[in-house]
């Protein structure tokens, strides 16, 4: 039977999925432990003066989901008006059927607007009016006030002053607002403006940068400032390979020292490989340490429209999945961190969906009971992250999250977290715990998991918010 | 509950699914705008004297789903009689159970021949003398206006004269029949064969061909050719890997001398690489000018098995997957065309069903609002194709549609081909639409796609007929 | 609905997969085709004294499991106590919901000891008095008759005496007890050990081996004691990659002598892969001309945990999946070896689940017709083996049958194998069936299938039972 669009019970399937989601899943409060937010529009509590500020302004999904539908660029990154900008992504949006910014679009309008029109061509100009009028109302805060979040760590850049997150913190903002630390630009030494970052770096750390011991000496007085202010996980984005060299201190300092004195240009491949695997090294000793989780995420193609990319820059909606297979130099990095003390508990994404297999497996292989842990268990050292990216829709969940239990334990798993720039973005953790229920209770309706209410409870709360809690020590 | 096999709805799996099938899926009139058919038996309107030759003379996919159960060789392409060739087909037909040969075996008896019949060793002297029978009043021509095709691409080399195309063009065939330009024996300049072949080109095209200059000159005679007969594509084949090297056009044209003095020895695998890239530039901006779609077929091993080889020739059912990815060249390849205003409508067919995400993913990379484009959106400049070859089953095509759907705008999808060398092979668009129907009509059961009949009917009929005469101009 | 955990019918979602699973396959004893029981213990009639020592003690798959969700090595590998690691693995087990583990530890207590109760840390101490009490009337033989086994091959080495194959043999235990050849030591010539090695394999031949000449007939001596205790397979266990070079008898010898000199420690890559690929000639030709079937296991990566290889040794729940692609050197092997007469039936595992179609679309290319076939048909010469380690759960299974179906005879799978170290593991086929006649029954409802009595039962017993007993010729 047909149920109309985004009741009450869609995507929950059965009664046993309907149970789940409605008695458990819908009530959990949420954590975002990764996202793209800006702690300064969350400081100065951003608002927004129509629909296509809060929607189109800074989404590239959104764009490339309009170019994919042959909208011209005006209507996306050119001079067209707002209006004229909201009223195209409306007019192609029957043709993102099943695509996930369908659904996300149409949540968000429900959610956080009341507004139950399907988006179209035809109701473009009734919904722009609602929007227009509820955004009077409403804040970046109080939509995750709203939204149920009760944390979020933010992405931000060990140069970063992080003055808006001390803001925050003073402040006493409700939602817990944590930075996390992402240095991939401290990594990517081959690159030009190398030497005018680190010089940054060393500033805004009290360092100057002139080898790897000070740039070591820098990153560590950051993770000082970061952890100072609750700090508790790091994000190393890892585009194309997961790089990995056997590895030479000595060496790696003078790659830095060359990077340096050229500005990126005098690197070799190889060199970048031995000088990230020493910096991954240096690195995953200090998140150890500190009790941090590592987030490693892997096999993005950046940038390959050159056209584009001089036209808009990077982050603009044309980056994709590189394919190469990197599985054997991630199992060597690894290998390498835990031989050195240097593997925190750390979560993998591949944008490559094609890896879930093999990156599941690879879990497995460097989980080794944590210390500390007993006979009850405790938590895995190293688990796959939630479907990420081009792999963030229902397929893609639903297939993450079936590797995840053929390969490990589900109820270990950490759950959803956005990702996303949007303040709007948090009905994601709705489908998400929907996919959830709907696989639970699939299996119980099948036969394959006993109907025990504490259980089912439990696995729906810990993968929902519980274990990300836990995991990440929040 | 149980239906009859091949009832009115198998595969629609929900009331939703089969109304938008028999309300508009089941009536469309079909475009096949890529397969194998030959010219020369349109024009003749050939005539089959029984179902073996039907079938099994020319079908390498059928080849190779006998040798799978064992079958001996001289009931495949042997000297047995055309009776026994059936009657092996008919026997080893029950193991090929959930396979697509089975499914569009008893379709086409029962659309063709009206014959309900399962295929088994117990029914073949039945089917075939019902097929025998009913064959003398049949031919392509009918096959083709009585399966409601209105247009077919067949796949020319450019060197054919196109003579046959000239003649249904005059008289006035009720069906559309176009060439589509398929140069890869020019590209292949490695291959035994490649100078008498360029000398053949050259012939067709009052041109002769001894450098890159010439080489370009001919081919554009002949696009001029194809064009004035209607030809709206064309088709690389493009084998194991997708090649890119950076260009350099007087390298190419040493390399092409190279291979025309040494018939193919003498060219290395990466000059083979540099002169494919330039000779693709030279084409994608032809393509552009003219407003052709290019379709890039990649992937694919060819004739692994040498024994076979030896015996057969080339496609005779023992191709391959290849299995390498090239993602990473097709996007610099594709780049560099986009850079050089060489890219035109691309579609991009894989035939490792693997590369679905990566393939689909890219195809977002180079879609930059076409030239034209307005708000109200258009056509991808590049988008995936249907699922290919070893993909063209209901699994196949399930995931590629969710692929599609999850990473752009399925509402864009340009839906069915046949690839196919049969006039019988028509019923392939009947599966394929029920299997859209059943996933578009899965999304409304779920809450996930409004019940509008508006604009489901647009989804139905643009996937099934409107966006393929749209994008290839048609 | 939601049924009761593993009642009757769970995983059989329609009438018709009931009544294919319950009139059909449930009846039909086990052959176990692949397993790594110990000869000696069925020799003995192993007993074991309590729950532990029957599913923890030896089984890698649930130590991965317990250190997945943060157990500590003590409760699987240390010094706790017996009823201290069951009580962690119950802990533990409400995590590992949808993992096989699950499903199939909840079906061994079933199956086994005839007890429901939930596995959990409230139900450990009954669970473990039940299981103990149980245990002492139970024993190794037992387990297999009261399975319905009736055949199973063990993995043994050539410099076995199969000293406990004869002692079965000759005493007649009821279930057929067959040696399979698994030469992998004798070919992995890059290992520290080897030299030893080939000393005890000569040792155990009577032949001295110093060359390629004196190897090979170390290695047909050990077939012919083989074959003479009914040895029907041989396996190859392919780690990492399948290796290929044009090879060469000369330089093969060269290099095997080579590696007796340094103990393996002097042969290159480059070496290893031409030794390998002309022992795997030699061996295909002694398979082939012996009517013998080979299996074909590849891409797994072995110990890349350095820290717990040092402390724990191979096979110790550590190993993984590579990710390479090998199917470009996979078919260049198996052209290399049906050019020289040295293909025999062979059945191919790949450990990475993405390799399905590759590997499913490789086997036809390599399927011609075998000597004695006729129109009726017979079984595919190469065949894909089905869902192996890591990919041996629901969604594997099913994954690999629908990708068998759809690109070859599903009527030819030769079906289930435990792979087990398990006396306990055959309810693993009972599992097996179950989702085989969900696929099957699936089929018949959506239409796709006749509901044809025959015909099912015959591809429900083939694939359960019939196929392996043809194809091996048991």
């Amino acid at each position: 039977m047909s149920k109309p669009f985004l009741h009450n019970d869609y995507l929950l399937d059965s009664p046993t999925a309907a149970h789940l989601y409605h008695a458990y899943a819908e009530k959990l409060p949420i954590i975002d432990y990764h996202c793209h937010l800006s702690p300064a529009e969350i400081a100065e509590d951003k608002r927004f003066s129509n629909i296509t500020e809060a929607w189109l302004y800074g989404d590239h999904y959104k764009w490339r989901a309009m170019r994919s539908c042959g909208v011209d660029e005006k209507y996306i990154t050119g001079d067209a008006s707002d209006y004229e900008r909201f009223r195209a992504y409306c007019t192609v949006m029957p043709k993102l059927a099943g695509n996930p910014l369908y659904h996300w679009s149409h949540l968000e309008l429900r959610r956080f607007f009341g507004c139950e029109l399907t988006i179209n061509e035809k109701n473009c100009d009734e919904i722009w009016r609602i929007t227009s009028e509820k955004l009077q109302s409403m804040s970046a805060r109080q939509m995750m006030v709203d939204s149920g979040v009760t944390l979020v760590c933010t992405t931000d850049d060990p140069a970063d002053s992080l003055e808006h997150h001390r803001a925050l913190a003073d402040e006493g903002f409700s939602v817990t607002v944590l930075p996390a630390f992402r240095p991939d630009k401290a990594m990517n030494i081959e690159r030009r403006g190398i030497t005018a970052y680190l010089s940054r770096l060393g500033s805004a750390n009290g360092v100057e940068i002139t080898d790897l011991d000070s740039l070591c000496a820098a990153l560590r007085a950051s993770l000082d400032r970061f952890c100072a202010l609750g700090c508790k996980t790091a994000d190393h984005g890892m585009d194309n390979f997961v790089r990995y060299a056997s590895p030479n201190p000595y060496t790696a300092n003078e790659i830095l020292k060359k990077a340096i004195a050229s500005d990126g240009a005098d690197v070799t491949d190889e060199e970048l490989s031995l000088f990230q695997t020493q910096i991954n090294r240096f690195l995953g000793q200090e998140y150890k340490k500190r009790g941090m989780v590592l987030q490693m995420h892997f096999g993005v193609f950046r940038n390959p429209n050159r056209v584009m990319f001089d036209q808009l820059g990077p982050d603009s909606g044309f980056d994709t999945i590189h394919g190469q297979n990197c599985i054997a130099s991630l199992a060597s990095l690894l290998n390498y961190l835990n031989q050195n003390d240097a593997l925190p508990r750390t979560v993998l994404y591949s944008i490559n969906p094609v890896d879930n297999a093999a990156v599941g497996a690879l879990c497995g292989s460097f989980c080794a009971g944590e210390a500390g842990c007993t006979g009850k268990g405790g938590m895995p050292t190293v688990t796959q992250g939630s479907a990420w990216w081009f792999n963030d829709n229902i397929d893609g969940m639903d297939a993450q999250m079936r590797s995840y239990a053929n390969l490990s334990g589900i109820g270990n798993f950490l759950g959803m977290l956005t990702d996303s720039r949007s303040f709007m973005s948090y009905p994601r953790h709705e489908y998400f715990r929907r996919i959830w229920c709907r696989l639970l209770g699939g299996w119980v309706d099948a036969g394959l998991l006993p109907d025990d209410e504490e259980m089912l409870s439990e696995l729906v709360c810990g993968v929902c918010y519980d274990n990300a809690k836990r995991y990440f020590n929040f």
